[in-house]
């Protein structure tokens, strides 16, 4: 989110000059509006709760972000997680079935990737007959206001090396040529949405022999941001589309 | 070391039934012993004193480490390393300048891979206008009593994929061909000894196109472990050659 609604800082940040205005306008017009984000460690009402204080009218239900979809991979591949992810994205995953994991879905986790813990991810990969390994992101590095930080993507490559694989990455949106096609070029997963453009006749259309994940729990509106943009942290990206 | 001379396990581990004559043997003889290990987590005195207190006829100054050809590296070109290594293994760095870093030295560090860790060694790395990256070797995992650990190689993997580089990784040798040339084949720094079978004529030979660093102060006698056996964890192999 920070540098296209607020700049981070002390406590909650401030509010890039002239954002809270831009999203009342929005809202008050015809258009529909949705939020994207590759937030990673925190839930969406965590964050969503922080840009209320900040004096944006933004709902949960407008903001999408890589854990919930995720979890929708998950239930579509009856694929149970075990996660290395920050305390606080924790609760986006309190509906799915964590007991005797087949895969490992791993977020931005900080301070959380303590040997230990990287350890035991990569122990259950090599546990499995068919590892799977899902990555929230694939981010180098971020900013924060004491330096640079390691990402996501810097610990997915180090899974990947250790095990052998190559991490599946998540990427959401509608349009099956602009963002899906944009993330399978990435080597990331496409997400398709039914929502929005989508058109079924497109989905028998494969691109670059991946398979698409089709999930109506979706439901974004011409979503612009593409694989490479979703990399970056902490961004909220605002969409606009006819109503 | 585990698995050719000793079986590890409670306390210092078991020696591998015949090992200890087999040394004693050899050093009877009129042959030259030398053994090498890829053992990065302690200095060679500490893991010497085990292998005299399981009964090996063996002293340090027959022992070849990783850390001490990286010590001979950093002095060749002038480098004061930042270094990610476990504890027991910073003695072998007590000689060299570490003030104002101007590259990265990793070894396998263990639960010293905090994510505080790795960052700082990132920072030294963002930091620095020409980034070099320094790993004691390449291994994805080991094994140890308690299960499989990750190795140093995952971390150099993250490091590599954070700061755009690729980590130079050493290996010793004296046969510039088997040696230096199968290290080089393998994506590895080869470095090369100028005792046992050196031969001046043949260093003005440059393998694949990397650059030998040669070195007085080892005295391998025809080494004969390879590039890819280096990069097994906790290896000691031992090698004869005629006196």
């Amino acid at each position: 989110m920070c540098g296209v609604l607020y700049d981070s800082g002390e406590g909650d940040g401030v509010a890039i000059l002239g954002s809270i205005e831009a999203v009342k306008k929005l809202k008050a017009s015809d258009l529909q509006l949705r939020f994207c984000t590759n937030e990673t460690q925190a839930a969406r009402e965590k964050f969503v709760a922080k840009l209320q204080r900040l004096g944006f009218d933004i709902l949960v239900s407008e903001v999408f972000s890589p854990a919930p979809a995720a979890v929708a991979v998950l239930r579509e591949r009856g694929l149970r997680p075990h996660l290395l992810v920050y305390d606080g994205l924790l609760p986006e995953f309190d509906s799915v079935d964590k007991t005797n994991p087949n895969c490992v879905v791993i977020g931005d986790a900080a301070e959380k990737f303590t040997y230990q813990n990287l350890n035991d991810a990569f122990r259950v990969l090599t546990g499995l007959e068919k590892p799977v390994l899902f990555s929230l992101g694939q981010g180098k590095y971020y900013k924060e206001t004491d330096g640079l930080k390691l990402d996501v993507g810097a610990y997915m490559k180090a899974l990947e090396y250790a095990c052998d694989l190559k991490a599946e990455v998540l990427m959401i949106g509608d349009d099956l040529v602009n963002d899906v096609g944009g993330a399978q070029n990435c080597g990331m997963k496409g997400v398709q949405v039914r929502t929005g453009k989508y058109r079924h006749l497109l989905v028998s259309y494969s691109l670059n022999g991946y398979d698409n994940a089709v999930f109506r729990s979706f439901c974004l509106d011409r979503m612009k941001a593409d694989g490479k943009s979703m990399t970056g942290h902490h961004r909220l990206e605002m969409d606009v589309s006819e109503a």
